[in-house]
């Protein structure tokens, strides 16, 4: 954090130095991003991603929208690039980001959003995607499971491969249901003290206990919980890092 | 630039490894930011800047106010952040920046402006600040003149310090009689190739000739313009690099 001399701060774990939260999913048709928060074209940069198909938003936060013209670079080939958020971030990206939506600038390589509103289940490619409407302090925030056929022969029995809940203060019943039994949970813990808007580890775990996921990865985690917190996890509890990489 | 390979691009200098433009000036009175681009954050936390006053920003183009939010920890102490920009620029903060503008967060600790349009000179601490009003494409955007006292003895004979124009296509000659000599101009040279709303180095050139400052530093610039250009440029003229420290 800016100014701040904490352990973690100071930390020469490399680990211990977080950007924006943020995925990239590949798949062998299409890749996306999940959010493109203030860190996006240093993250873009640090993994050298060569392609974006389309962007999926959780919410309108600062911290998951602001990189969100540097997408430009990504959808210059095509001339547009597909988004897809509830209405009502739909709505502040539409605001913040006025100048793209309303097609303001005619040189050619800016970005040209194509929104598309999410209010229900959807298709990336082969990925079916599930909105998750999850509390965020007084707000109502998406996040997303990803599924795709088992196999070629069965493509209907979709497998739970990642449940992604980045920033949430509670989990209701129903959404624990959608997800049960996903192969990975990735899941806001802040830190150890509770907090407002996010849940804290002992919440997160909680959640965990009730969806029974194989691995758990803790993100949009604090300067108040350090890498290291990691070997007091449970097992197949993991603190995810910047640059992480998971192979389905 | 993402999913670019040129050479400078992949360039071994570290120089070559831009982020977006923007000066801190620390006064002995004060400190404060010219603009605070995405990048806000990553650059906070390397120069390890401890303290940020107050904040004016040239327009309101993306890769100049994304990283706002971010002032808020410069802010926690006082409770609010002063914000210096035009008429116009202040109504894009007001607009993407709606949360923090309309105070719709309750929590401590998140960022409260405290708007200054800039509609004339204004000071920050014994620092005299008179807005340059300068063509960037079809819009107006503004640089900034910083003058000092020349000494104690006779505070008010100015002493012209730094001219930084970041973004422009062109320089009226009436600004040019403003920062006419003055000691450092900052001035965007985007790349050799002319560009509509940018100073290409000709261009950038020939408005030092006019200027004539002791030394000319370029901003502002594109992966077409490697560092190891400044051995090209005339004397006392600089390419600017990410971390540079001018003391005056």
């Amino acid at each position: 954090m800016i100014g701040c001399d904490c352990d973690v701060c100071r930390s020469s774990d490399p680990r211990d130095k977080r950007l924006r939260s943020s995925i990239y999913i590949q798949t062998p048709e299409c890749s996306f991003v999940v959010d493109t928060g203030t860190d996006f074209r240093t993250q873009a940069l640090r993994e050298n991603i060569r392609h974006v198909n389309a962007v999926i938003f959780t919410h309108s936060h600062t911290d998951h929208i602001m990189g969100f013209d540097d997408l430009r670079r990504f959808a210059y080939a095509r001339g547009y690039m597909p988004v897809y958020a509830s209405a009502e971030t739909m709505r502040d990206l539409e605001r913040v980001f006025a100048f793209a939506f309303k097609g303001l600038n005619p040189f050619p390589g800016y970005l040209k959003p194509e929104p598309h509103v999410v209010d229900g289940p959807f298709e990336l490619g082969s990925t079916t995607i599930i909105p998750l409407p999850v509390p965020h302090g007084n707000t109502l925030v998406n996040g997303y499971l990803f599924s795709r056929g088992r196999n070629r022969d069965s493509p209907r029995a979709l497998e739970k491969l990642v449940a992604y809940l980045s920033d949430c203060s509670a989990v209701p019943d129903a959404i624990v249901d959608l997800i049960s039994g996903v192969k990975i949970l990735i899941i806001d813990a802040l830190r150890e003290k509770p907090h407002p808007t996010h849940l804290n580890v002992e919440q997160a775990l909680e959640v965990a206990r009730r969806v029974r996921p194989n691995q758990t990865y803790f993100t949009h985690i604090a300067h108040e919980l350090p890498q290291s917190a990691e070997s007091r996890l449970p097992s197949r509890t993991h603190i995810a890092h910047d640059g992480l990489k998971l192979n389905l």
